[in-house]
């Protein structure tokens, strides 16, 4: 039976409430901010495993410093639910994730005490030192602490962030909060060669070199008495403290504490009353376990990482008999590929799950990298690979790939290397929201030169886009399709190589035509079928590349419409209807156009259906938007020919 | 009086000419080629100091590697010209970065040697992780050595590549070469924490707690006599080679080797020899001094990096009288207005220099920040210090700040923060080449939210776009403008704000309309001149502002000019003519347009004026094509109202 005492959470508003507490106190909030954690993800879905790995520090931190006057950072985000339970939010997290409702990420016009937003990991460090450094001219003596999980010491603007802290001796604290320590034992494959140090460190050669020489020299000693055992034993000490995990961050400038033990709610408030006051940049070392203390989640894989709604007594979430997701499509398409050509190889940045990889990765590992959190060095390993006559195909969201834009353009597109440039989550996400929007890609592809891009209709076409992509051979070529299902065709065996710029007419019409590309060639014949009952024959055409665009295709649309509207799943600034628009402009007589696409600006998060119907993207807005545009471009014609005003 | 004797160097023609000779020879080879490069580039100008600092470096690498089925990755590539004199280019170096004439960095299609090119730092060590990747699959034995700079190893990318590789344990090679360390006993600023740490491993507090232990422990031992101390002396050595600069690459899973110094060319080939087939990542630190073996490389401070034709004696250039370059206009007027305003601040990735950002670092050093090859860093801090209030003013360029694209979307733009964006070296840059060209800015930033950007037409208008950006204060804003000397305007006092989205109307004409932005205004108001001779008479509108467009004098131009030419020296796809189509598209009757700018391709390298007419960016080449243009669009006239066909 439930215990129906007010719980000590039920008292805390914010952090100052916690702050009444007595230091005894706080395993108890732990416990209820666990539960709270649990109820209300397992009734919306969200990020879990990290939230529950990060309740003691979440705790610890606001117990001992002074936010919101003390500025605490959160990397990427994941792990902040418990800071959300804290700060105010603890009742709204129930809309977690949900149109209008709290961020799933930190969100700085969503509480004072989110100082930084981010999705993208790796951010923290730099954000910190600049409030640091902020701090430092104002003559204020606020903490300023940045949470950084393992993951994102893969990334490299983590390590650019250290070492600039390094230099600059700005006061301020780094936990490295370490969930993979945990698992090392387990053997599992680690991202971050430091873990791999951590675990070798007491076999390393010099130390175990050193160490002989120690055990030489004690064991010669022993004849001499305790005393100088005492000796030999602070000398062995000394050594261990500087062949710690601590070393790589010493050398970059840094005071290095731990390892301690995260979930020791306690013991972390002594620690960081320790460290708080201590000048210079102070790295602390907290070994956490994602998923911890909710069981499901501490024996689940994926530790709960992100989840839909689920059982709160099983950890399992309701099967769902959807189509598959666009991403497993790609990830058996991969398999069937490099079964097919051994020059092809998949590449992820420590997303193969998400990416569909991990199907590649079970089936022929050895076709399979995954360099951690570094789209940067994703791209220019690939571009490595692909001067020795390899295909990589790296496989990144989106979103993530924007990370990558000066390599996609100085070391493939410039070289002409024929990489393959896979961008899952393309379009309006969802419930992550615009952080993870994968909005800009068509716009920020398509001015580099060399590069074709691709967005296919549905997952048979995602098929032989990838195929086409893989034997293209003749410098970069990019695919995008959206985050979620595909659209449950029938299956089809084998694949069909797609000719290079061509696009296909779906629906003949006759008033005007809705050029489209990708999730939105499916939305527009819908909006075709409405727009039936208007009165509007619209053409419906899947333009399937945006670049290069299918020029003989648009030349004959443009001299039979005069009422042309591009749908894309993208920023309306510089992508499809973009191109579209530089293309028609230029013809001596020009059809009227409407680009049509996510507005210029940022789009909040919900269900992706949600947000089509928010920004107008699903069938019932494209026709409203053709409808008006058709109507208040009734009585204007082409441009047409054999007139010339001044 | 000059030895006419015929060198060694005239007899190599490959690295395996070199290879026939004994190593005894080197010292002599690497002579001649120190000769011939301080003879080729003090008459065509070039880097300089790098390559005289990397010559033993490039020699023994040569000698002892069979290139070039063994790969050698050079990073950045500055250091590379020794490396073109060896591999069959000597004749061709006093062509080196003039049109038509050898790359100034390594390039693919140049020469079989050159296996990866690059003008921005930090790839070299993916890249060569690629093709040891690729060399495993296909069962080569050939073997992969990266060449990097320590000030490449600022760079986040370096990190990610240095990370991975450790973690796949393939066999290469890394050589650090660094030469930085001589410099530090001068107490010159580092951007490296190593550097720092090197110079104070020794005085480390644990190894000097440790270090207070082994003498407590020696001194007790003396009275033991000789055979104790031996052990004790093993010891302490066994400690210093844990304490060494190797610490963070052995963390990384490499295995270091060094300090060698790096200018002993008999004593690099016997450690490559060593190194040549150990198994796994290796990493090689050489310590090199830039420009040595040229005493007036060696005295300048800046080791004559980047020079024009120099006087071979004195190692100086002629003085100009050329007008102040932008670059230092600029840094001119951050002075005056951080002098103004507390809040505004500098910061650039170790370009001070070249960003003039030095002139700020001399008058103002608190107000400066300079955050190493690290631009992703540098914009997520300049993020941290806005959300604390302050106006950090980011200068980087154009073609660098593609490495930060993620950063501006999703640290900056998302959260609406006031960060100014100051892109020096945008549109060609000349003998820098393809790897330098800015020609993306216009693109990659219009389509990021709440972004503002510009362009000045000259040095007055760059003082008051940056005034009208550090005043803005609500979300980012961008400036963007050439490299080279500013028009040698009358200097002005003082600053005046510029209405954000308007343009100014620059000259009337009745025929046609040129819209330019940045460097291509002044180019088209020449072409207008030349435009008067074939009759026609053109508009010349400064739009200065890409994002927002200025809609009322673009409708207004629209309803006057049939016929629109958009000019900018940034790609025609995406950029400033993109956003005019999309705007002016839409409207219901259209003028034809022409956009007009660089093409979607690369440009190669030769002096700016010279890229200006290979692309036809000069007056004359815009007043070509817009009189072609107006004559083919004559007897086309606006699309009217009141006319509909379907």
């Amino acid at each position: 039976m439930k215990n129906d005492r007010p719980t000590l959470l039920s008292r805390i508003d914010s952090p100052a409430d916690l702050r009444q507490l007595d230091v005894q106190d706080l395993r108890t909030v732990c416990r209820e901010v666990r539960e709270h954690l649990v109820d209300s993800v397992s009734r919306t879905g969200g990020h879990l495993g990290a939230g529950l790995g990060a309740v003691e520090l979440t705790v610890a931190l606001h117990y001992v410093f002074d936010t919101p006057a003390d500025k605490l950072v959160w990397d990427t985000g994941h792990q902040a639910y418990p800071h959300k339970i804290l700060t105010g939010r603890k009742d709204r997290l129930a809309s977690i994730r949900q149109l209008n409702g709290l961020s799933g990420f930190l969100k700085r016009d969503e509480s004072e005490y989110d100082t930084f937003g981010a999705g993208h990991a790796n951010t923290a460090i730099s954000a910190a030192l600049g409030m640091a450094a902020a701090r430092d001219y104002d003559g204020r003596s606020n903490k300023v602490v940045a949470i950084v999980g393992d993951g994102s010491l893969t990334g490299g603007m983590a390590y650019e962030g250290l070492n600039n802290a390094g230099l600059l001796k700005k006061d301020m604290i780094v936990i490295l909060n370490d969930n993979k320590m945990v698992s090392l034992s387990a053997n599992k494959p680690t991202l971050w060669s430091l873990h791999d140090y951590f675990s070798e460190a007491l076999t390393h050669p010099s130390y175990n070199k050193f160490k002989a020489n120690v055990w030489d020299l004690t064991g010669k000693l022993d004849v001499f008495g305790d005393r100088l055992r005492v000796v030999a034993g602070k000398l062995e000490r000394g050594v261990k403290a500087v062949v710690t995990p601590g070393m790589m961050f010493e050398a970059l400038g840094f005071r290095y504490f731990g390892p301690f033990n995260g979930h020791n709610v306690v013991k972390l408030v002594e620690v960081f009353r320790h460290v708080k006051d201590l000048r210079g940049p102070i790295l602390l070392h907290v070994i956490t376990e994602k998923g911890k203390g909710y069981e499901p989640a501490e024996k689940d894989a994926s530790k709960l990482h992100g989840v839909t709604p689920f059982d709160k007594e099983t950890g399992r979430s309701p099967k769902s008999d959807a189509p598959p997701a666009y991403t497993k499509v790609f990830g058996q398409a991969m398999v069937e590929l490099c079964r097919q050509d051994p020059r092809i190889v998949g590449i992820t940045a420590a997303m193969p799950d998400g990416t569909g990889l991990d199907i590649l990765q079970q089936a022929m590992p050895e076709r399979f990298f995954d360099v951690g959190i570094a789209e940067q060095h994703a791209v220019t390993f690939a571009a490595g690979m692909a001067t020795e006559g390899y295909v990589p195909v790296v496989a990144i969201y989106s979103t993530f790939l924007q990370r990558a834009f000066d390599q996609i353009a100085h070391d493939v597109s410039l070289q002409d290397l024929s990489v393959v440039f896979v961008m899952d989550r393309a379009g309006l996400v969802g419930a992550d929201g615009p952080t993870h929007h994968g909005v800009l890609d068509l716009s920020y592809l398509r001015c580099i030169p060399n590069m074709v891009i691709m967005a296919p209709k549905d997952e048979l076409e995602l098929r032989d886009m990838l195929f086409t992509a893989v034997e293209h051979r003749r410098g970069p070529i990019a695919l995008r399709y959206p985050r979620g299902n595909s659209r449950g065709l029938p299956p089809k065996e084998g694949f069909e190589r797609i000719p290079i710029g061509k696009g296909e007419t779906l629906r003949r019409g006759k008033d005007m035509a809705l050029l489209a590309v990708g999730s939105m060639v499916h939305n527009s014949l819908g909006a075709a079928e409405r727009l039936v009952r208007h009165g509007i024959d619209a053409e419906v055409v899947n333009m399937r590349f945006v670049k290069p665009l299918d020029m003989d295709l648009l030349n004959e649309l443009a001299g039979r419409f005069s009422c042309i509207m591009t749908v894309e799943e993208n920023s309306i600034i510089g992508g499809f209807g973009s191109a579209v628009a530089e293309a028609l402009m230029q013809r001596p007589s020009a059809p009227r156009l409407k680009i049509y696409g996510v507005p210029d600006g940022y789009v909040q998060h919900g269900t992706p259906a949600e947000l089509w119907t928010l920004t107008g993207l699903d069938a019932e807005g494209i026709a409203r938007t053709a409808l008006a545009f058709y109507n208040e471009a009734a009585g204007v014609s082409v441009r047409p020919k054999g007139e010339h005003s001044a």
